[in-house]
């Protein structure tokens, strides 16, 4: 075993505490001050050069430590609209204010949480044991993963005249498969990610009286079940496309007819042509039920948040599959395929021009829940990214998370 | 002529502008504090006896004019939540805050605003020709048509022990007809009402990964259209039956796939047969929707509002027609036949035992809507109550409503 | 009682086993061969100067009996594609071949073969007691009642140049009411009927492979669907439409994505803007559907039968009502209200410029069904008419048919 | 270039004229006595021992050739109740009767004629060429695979008592790939597939009276619509599943009712799990679909055929496209990745314990078409296997067909 790993578990146990409290504290989208404000904090304590506000929200720490390649650890910090339900004596009954200004809940429901203790305790350790590594160290603490715009934003901003240039990316997410369990799919690894919001207008008036109105709540009904027909008749089988009605709102009143319904679409795609079927479907369909409901007004299609197919460079996946092997045994190290979940960390490594690493971290207690895997063979009732009963395993997640990133790391650092 | 009618522009005008000013300030159900002020202060004013808070914030005064029947004119008070789009200068840009604790947009889109003003307005002329009737006056403005428990909240909290015992209830509705027309139909006139608040239980979870989760926006959909079939299928062609969603909520995000659904459902009929037909029906689909949607949960379905069929005393309603025509001329009295719309002002004339007949009040520019009748030929662009553009023409709306009420009530009092 | 009704009895009980015949070998329209040449046989034997093959194969016979009005008898002769299951030892197991080639089974599931038989009995009746009235008695037996192409033509065959001019049509229907009883309606009492056959247009391919094909079989379900809402939401509560899809074919194979769909669609209204709202609808929703779908081409519509409102003459209808209460007393004869049924027999009466009085029938054994009325309160478990459960009681149905045609014609005739 | 390859297009020439007139007279599947018979008549032409009529209609020829290992070679002879509407001039204009009686058009729309004729060609060639190869010949021309069971059949009647025992399994299906391309895909390579047969029971009546009925046409449309969700909903984007509802039936007019709808429901899926959950799904859906519309019966839902998915051994493979490469060049050997497509072929390795490659031959004339490729950027309107416009290009197809058969079973016989 990597000697550095026996100090992991000292590491990480103070760390426990941090992951409740932020946990408990979730903040939306570019309004992690908090969170980003413990991070700096954090950062500083341990030596690093901290750079702060980068893209809003966004924080970097800088380790300098001899000549070698710089590599570059990145963790999220954003939460969601999401109301927990999952029992922790550590849940959130936070609220906030979500871009349009409604009040929602709020919810580490898609474990970012972990990723930002795993990477403080990664840069903990990797400070505590400069000997065993040269080069140059940068972490990057990401605003704004969930809307998709984090890592564009702190490219805009100038990250990469702000640090090094780093010659590797490395990073991870939680995800429902054991604790104890990373997994690693070369080449595409997480699909591109389109949203839409639609506005669908019909014509309001008294709920006894359709006849003198368009009932949008039908056309946006309509609408619904006729876009599940995209990925069930216009995608092949072997081809992968998502489509999910995330929103939908109409009216104040049982009776009274709206003069409008909106919906919120969420699309997944690994294949560009698959990503073109599906977006003019979702134009058609939905100027096709206006027309079914002889609405007066063509339905509105925004389209919002857009990520890219995140690519894992092969080599360097390889050779990062070989250095987790080496630290934690073949059996921990899993091929979980392509995921159609989404993730926007590629973004920060196709504006640097290098490689990319990311990863999947287990996070469900594998007694409780049985042979999960990542390969999908997933339990159908394990609590899911985004839901409210998401209850990430504190251990031995954290130590995992904590090890891959400086197991990572230390592969892409010179020997000193 | 009517003498008296001689009087009602000279009423009428100087009321326009209080028209205006509860148009611009509307109030939601049981919360109608302001409104109900000005009513009692105005009462108070033309020097009846007034009671408060009946109800919640129903106001009823008095006028004892010797001898004779007592005749009871009821106007309701409370508004919707609807934003209004009308372009009015005198629009409402008020927001309130439903049961829920929701903020929402306030409009008077029914126009309880000109029953409150005809109300004030044939009480005056009333109380300023005592000498052309006998007996008591009792003006009821009652607190939540709308939400259907303002009659019902007013019985219980004693209004027929707080005022002398009705002989006959009288009353008005605007509705989208010429301005200047009264229709009177005998017997059942308006539909009952019953409304549901229907939550169905999903499972929530990541956008991109609907096989982990139970879609609760695909169950609601596929319930919306479903329940069309009520109408189309379970009803005879020939009888009468609406069935409204008017509203539907799910999700806070594109890409999380939420834990429920809401929909507000508005049931109308005239035939307690079809209503228990379309009730098992509501609670039959909700359930089977779920159970295709592989629902670890039956829908809750909770009974709101529940109206009843507004039943118009066929002899009183002869008697009363014949009152409006010999006051209006036969062209302007109408029988547009039993409308689906639900009012509880039969909850009063139940409970007192008494006659009921209450008519609708066209309010619509006649000559901007050309041959819009009240008989079901409506224009299909005019408006309707509940809709973000209903906008009454103010005259000659206001000076029919006065008129009508006045005229109906000295068709019920003793000649001096 | 009147003493022609005395008779009856004796004149249906030999007729049973022809009814019984009638129904074992029912016919298709314009395709009733069998069933016209037993009616012209017994005409014959009656005595009538009979005349065959007015619009293929209807039948007409004469009787001259003195000064007075001509009073026109009209039945409907043809069956349907049903596949008969009454359990009756009586029932059908014959076969035909429909206009368009395909074998189909037949059953008189509408009560054709009363209205024949009753019919043949009080032709009988009023033949037997000639002393009893004067003027001259048609009969028509008609073809294609179904189809709704029979009436017109018989009129398009030159009837009325073959038949001494009418002063009345009268005629009838059995019903799912008890029997014993007859419901006539004055004015609107039969809606109008309208059908289109559909194709909607897709592109075929093989069941495992969607995304090459556009899939027709879901582009119909989905206007379907849609259909309804035009009954739920275009038309108002309270006026009357149906909108059924009573056929709906797509495919051979369970795994070939066939390329087309096509759908049989029946429209009832009793109103002409109705009827427009929904035949535009139909237009909009096939077309919209298939944009939805990315067809390449629009639905092809064809209209097809078209009946007209069968509308009772108002004072007709009271002086015949007046005749069945002096006949069979006030119980057993009421006012069913309009029905969504269609009629051609209309047809008749409007080529002739005289009135008509159309009544229903009642079929039902009301010990079995308890309280059926005509008037809506009907069992739902009743089989209706064109289902493969209808099965009319033979008495006192048959009875109360030749009664009822024999009592209205006398009511007609001129005392002698 | 392989000696042997030169004499393809002798081979092939005059076989032209045979491949017309097997498409000009499809059969249907365990109807092909026309087709067998020509088959075994070309056989015993060409010096074979020949076997008819086994599980059926399926024949097998022998050619013992001295030591060596035995190879079997598969075609399949059925066809399709399809409409031609290729506009060849040997397009077919039969008709047959299917399962359940009733009249179809027939059509090679899956090709299995170029399959035929490939064999015939490959089995002349071997002939010709005995002093090439060293071992047993086996050529096994099955029936009914379209329906599923033919393979299985012929198991049952013995195949492996009257034939030698195979070393391996041979076989190709023609593909909407350019012509002259093979594609052949290691392990799990065509999907499996099951069908289902569904009545969905109403009850009938007249199409005006829909109150009385429980209409089985909106329930299977609902149905048809919600299956869609299995696919878009119930499994993960990344995994294979395809439900087709390939047949929907309901109805004799449009103004009856009927008493009940069939469904005929495709499914396609490589995982045991994914089948499972959308073999439930339908049972599910059909059962809630027929709840929601008030059926007294649950829908019949009958299990029909299954084909297991078809796992192309992996070594067996590798070398077979060794010898497709050496013959064809690289450029014309390609891997399709796994299809949606099913095949029993697989069954009769599966019995035979020995391994099984097969391969896709493209028939799609690529100037025509442009860069179609078996993988999947297959253009959209390629006429797809199944579709009534599909029509293989007849050459290169057989040459590569011939040729492709010969050259797999050289490889795996001995050198002489």
């Amino acid at each position: 075993m990597n000697p550095l790993l026996q100090d992991v578990g000292a590491v990480t146990a103070p760390l426990v505490e941090l992951y409740k409290d932020l946990h408990r504290h979730p903040e939306l989208s570019f309004q992690e001050h908090r969170t980003a404000g413990i991070v700096a904090e954090r950062l500083t304590a341990l030596g690093l050069e901290v750079i702060t506000g980068i893209g809003g929200t966004g924080v970097a720490g800088i380790v300098r430590n001899g000549e070698g390649p710089t590599v570059l650890l990145r963790a999220d910090m954003d939460a969601l609209p999401v109301l927990e339900d999952t029992g922790l004596d550590y849940a959130s009954t936070d609220r906030g204010v979500d871009p349009e200004g409604v009040e929602v809940p709020l919810m580490h429901a898609c474990g970012h949480d972990v990723h930002i203790v795993s990477l403080l305790g990664a840069t903990q350790l990797l400070v505590q044991r400069t000997v065993d590594w040269s080069g140059t160290l940068v972490v990057v603490f990401q605003p704004a993963e969930e809307a998709g715009g984090g890592a564009q934003a702190m490219v805009a901003d100038g990250l990469f005249d702000r640090i090094p240039a780093p010659d590797i990316v490395l990073g991870q997410h939680v995800a429902p498969a054991p604790a104890g369990i990373v997994g690693v799919h070369p080449g595409p690894a997480f699909a591109g990610a389109d949203s839409f919001a639609v506005r669908m207008f019909g014509r309001g008036g008294h709920g006894s009286r359709p006849e003198t109105t368009v009932d949008p709540v039908v056309m946006a009904a309509a609408t619904v079940m006729r876009l599940q027909t995209l990925v069930s008749r216009h995608i092949a089988g072997s081809d992968t496309a998502v489509v999910t009605v995330g929103q939908l709102h109409a009216g104040t009143k049982s009776n009274i007819i709206p003069d409008e319904a909106t919906l919120g679409i969420s699309v997944r795609s690994t294949d560009p042509e698959v990503r073109s079927t599906v977006i003019e479907g979702i134009h058609r369909i939905a100027k096709a039920e206006a027309l079914a409901s002889g609405a007066d007004r063509e339905p509105q299609i925004v389209a919002q948040e857009s990520f890219p197919v995140l690519v894992n460079d092969v080599d360097a996946t390889a050779r990062t599959v070989g250095a987790f092997r080496a630290a934690f045994g073949e059996q921990r190290v899993i091929d979980p395929g392509a995921v159609t979940g989404s993730e926007d960390v590629g973004v920060l490594s196709t504006a640097a021009g290098v490689p990319l690493v990311y990863w999947l971290l287990g996070g469900v207690d594998a007694e409780r829940f049985g042979a999960a895997t990542l390969a999908g063979t997933v339990e159908r009732d394990i609590p899911s990214n985004h839901s409210p009963h998401f209850a990430p395993l504190i251990q031995p997640t954290l130590d995992t998370g904590v090890a891959a990133l400086t197991v990572a790391a230390l592969e892409w650092f010179a020997r000193p």
